[in-house]
């Protein structure tokens, strides 16, 4: 599990005054793009050397909602991995008292620029595999 | 089942050319609002009476992608309907060659302006409900 | 002077009730790319002829709020066309009772992919030119 | 003046591959919002005094872009103060090598919640004041 934390924007929220749902999937991103991160992995590198990650699958439950002045941290788990997709499962805390805002899950395939699926390269599944299972063996 | 249709926005397009992934539940809503607008029911109406109706649950599948010069169909179809909760399903329909773009579901649970649960009052379940249950008859 | 309709959506609203301010920067784009279309410009078919056509400068007036229930026409005026730039200027009204919410000013460049400065092609320059010509003898 | 750091995020970017440009307005709030804080004053306290402030003018001059990857300053300066509006002047900078992406300027004016002109308080005006002509001291 990785963790990022950040504050709550303006723009965020909508006219109940709380964050506008949809934007939970934008934090889970950027937990996700961090993760990536720490495998060595960066979206512009991949998108260079052609290779696409659209989400296929999306599931969110909203259990507390966060509004401007609060700040949040993205608990971010690898779940699956494979050389045609990777799973992620997220927490995003509230942070004045520790309560869990939003639980989540994504899937994203590796696919050509045209969108047609591709195997993801050895280079790039070893980088990110490695943390995978190095994260996996400290929850054994 | 409602339905609405609509052309792809510029700005609801990512770096990688498509419809970025958190605006379809935009597009989610704006099926679901309508729903509720065709049983004569306003936010704005149920705001104004104390009611709020928070988002608890998102799923969502990706299974095509639409782009800037698109148009699509939302289908929302109400799936769920008691004093505490309202569900609906919606199918995203990709107009240039009916292809689905994705199937969608969403809770909505009827709370307090404080966000405590409250029984949706009698006047406005029986608007919903009347809609809902006319509709599931054309499905028997 | 060529217009389009729509609705104000939830995911446009912010924590004061109202559309949160930048969002009527995605209403003018829809304003201009609507121009464009009625010239027979698509902006798909200028990326794919290589042209891009980056925004330099916006600047905007706002004088009324609208909110969840309001319906917006954009008055979309060309204000200056050459092969290097061209500049628009914009009236957002609001429709329930035609107050202006917002008055607006943009420029773009056209570049290459690369983002150099770059003339519009005459194919292209022609067609708009048109418009903008005819445009500007009805209102001499 | 004052600064803020982040980075680009992937739900900023548009189908040209760089940040869509009304979200540059959202940095520039990010950085006015830091710029209150730092005189002791949090929009929530302010809403939940009764005063709201909108915006009524932003200009903004675009000079280089931003695409994934990269991170920025925004550098935030008030420009004029008084008890029925504040100015601010705006610089983002493109961190990795300096370059000034943009430019840009906003008016806010103070308003009841019914959006009534209303003077600031002198409670929270002498807040915001004493910053202001302390930073004012250090340019001159």
């Amino acid at each position: 599990m990785f963790t990022i934390r950040d504050d709550v924007r303006f723009s965020e929220t909508d006219m109940m005054g709380v964050v506008y749902h949809p934007n939970y999937l934008h934090w889970m991103e950027m937990g996700r793009i961090d993760y990536l991160k720490r495998c060595g992995v960066t979206l512009n590198e991949l998108m260079a050397d052609g290779i696409l990650f659209p989400i296929t699958e999306v599931s969110t439950q909203y259990k507390n909602s966060l509004t401007l002045g609060d700040s949040y941290e993205v608990q971010t788990t690898m779940s699956g991995l494979n050389k045609a997709k990777m799973e992620y499962t997220y927490k995003i805390i509230r942070l004045r008292d520790g309560a869990v805002a939003v639980e989540g899950y994504t899937r994203n395939l590796f696919t050509d620029t045209q969108g047609k699926i591709k195997r993801l390269p050895d280079h790039w599944f070893k980088k990110i595999n490695d943390v995978y299972q190095q994260e996996e063996k400290k929850h054994e």
